[in-house]
């Protein structure tokens, strides 16, 4: 089917040219028309691909979901098999935070996404059920390691997943270079250590 | 200094005039023009008090720095003094997240206004400086407790200051409602609680 993956592929090469803009110049800036100039095609190619703006961000948040699930999946398969809950909870959170080039990327993508969503019921299912699915995998991950005893079973499963999710709280002061990377890392190292701590 | 004082008013009023715009609307349709209708002033009355867009958002955010701080101040007035550590960090977490409407407003002005600052170096300085003071304030509560033995000697300062200030990735997920307020309140007291923790 090969015009079925030309359409996909023109479509994530527009995604990719909607996230420069978004990285370099800002959301305000992602412009249909800018999103064509960066992406190389006329306005009116991009509407064949992306009937309104609006579309083009959905399909743009998702291929960036996609990507950081493929990222993701990648680190993963560099570790022993099955990984270690805790390694994967790490990879999860490393992968959302803005620690290098492409996860800069798509974790402007996403703030932005989010701050627009609160203004567009239709940007907010999507931003909305995202991240549902990711808070959903993460409690999954803690509720097995709880069963496995890799956690305490007195550990609430629920705070448990709210806090390692809240690591992501790092993005706005690494975006801003208050803390380095490497401070983020050994904070996030530091709380998983602590929920995978064999005493209380 | 009744002309002062006026000044500082009108500039307060826009202020909220401009919270309300992006609160409703969003940050990109906060231009200049749409805070004067908002404001219920000329064009060019509000430009007799903001010179250009960024020194508008930039007292606006300072401004909502500030009332962060009376609200956290107003707080910590109701509590026994001198405030437990504990009492103050839980204070400052809880005003920041997007609990109630006034956080909510901040919050959001706060999100929209890190976003634009990677564009812009003259708001990345403010908004960088801001959260800075805001993270040595948290890092010198914490130094203090662990002094007072509230806090046990073995831990790092600045990674649980890290920590205490990733509780903020509350954020999008209370906005999207993918979390109730009980329960990120729930995961800052179980993080609280283990940081004063008078056990390992």
């Amino acid at each position: 089917m090969p015009k079925i993956v030309d359409h996909r592929e023109r479509r994530e090469g527009i995604a990719h040219a909607l996230w420069r803009v978004v990285e370099q110049q800002g959301w305000p800036r992602a412009t249909m028309r800018e999103v064509a100039r960066e992406a190389g095609v006329s306005l009116g190619q991009l509407q064949h691909y992306f009937s309104s703006r609006t579309s083009m961000l959905t399909f743009a948040m998702e291929f960036a979901a996609e990507q950081t699930s493929s990222r993701v999946a990648h680190r993963l398969a560099g570790l022993d098999q099955p990984p270690h809950p805790r390694d994967v909870l790490r990879a999860v959170i490393t992968e959302i935070l803005p620690l290098h080039p492409d996860t800069r990327a798509t974790s402007r993508m996403n703030a932005a996404y989010v701050l627009e969503a609160l203004h567009d019921p239709e940007l907010r299912e999507v931003a909305r059920a995202g991240l549902r699915e990711g808070r959903d995998l993460v409690e999954r991950l803690v509720r097995q390691a709880i069963a496995d005893g890799q956690i305490l079973a007195d550990r609430d499963p629920a705070i448990e997943t709210d806090l390692v999710l809240s690591l992501t709280g790092f993005t706005p002061l690494l975006e801003l270079g208050v803390i380095e990377p490497r401070a983020a890392l050994a904070a996030v190292d530091q709380h998983l250590d602590r929920l995978f701590s064999p005493t209380p």
